[in-house]
């Protein structure tokens, strides 16, 4: 199976990332087997401790993106950082841009939204 | 590190569970370790495929509940089954009430909504 086929991400020419959500709310019907698998992969992404840590560094950083610089205080090694960004990126949840020497990651507000209108069935403003 | 720290229930005696949210929203800080563990063993108990068509089968079921007996068509063997729905009450995402032969798994939904507010920073009502 592709990388294409699991995330339920487009990219524009112009970085900015659209995102196509995947399934219904959880209380609306019983998942398929394809939805359960694009979306146990955003939820796995988030169900390790250092990359949730990660992920929330990023996303609470001043102007909502950070690079590897800002967001290294939490105790695990470079390698390791940017080996967890590169899974939350596969996961559709950061996207990054190179600028310069760094590479700026970026959350991606609407698959919050997404996932969080999964849960509780409320679309979010974001 | 005992369950009772890891998650954020108190099941008072009426049964119904009362959730204490674990961590702010992912944008407001970045999460201290502790919050990360907390949160990060809800995502990770919804990052497999399986585990969440069971999820979504509880959740969607008549009256928010399910038995065992109910949701097992997902291709995998009823011990299967019960050892993911393990696995979600364990991690504080469904309750369960033995009645006569079955023991019936209902979906939390504060815990739904506090996952929901933690990604999109919303409250939502339930």
């Amino acid at each position: 199976m592709s990388n294409a086929k699991l995330l339920p991400l487009i990219e524009p020419s112009d970085g900015q990332a659209a995102v196509t959500p995947c399934c219904p709310p959880l209380t609306e019907r019983p998942f398929s087997a394809e939805e359960a698998e694009v979306a146990a992969r955003m939820f796995k992404a988030l169900g390790d401790p250092v990359r949730l840590r990660l992920f929330s560094a990023v996303a609470s950083h001043e102007g909502g993106e950070a690079c590897v610089c800002d967001i290294s205080d939490v105790g695990v090694s470079q390698p390791t950082v940017s080996h967890h960004l590169k899974k939350l990126k596969e996961a559709g949840l950061l996207s990054s841009e190179r600028r310069g020497t760094w590479v700026y990651y970026r959350v991606e507000p609407s698959v919050l939204a997404a996932m969080g209108k999964l849960l509780t069935g409320v679309p979010a403003v974001v």
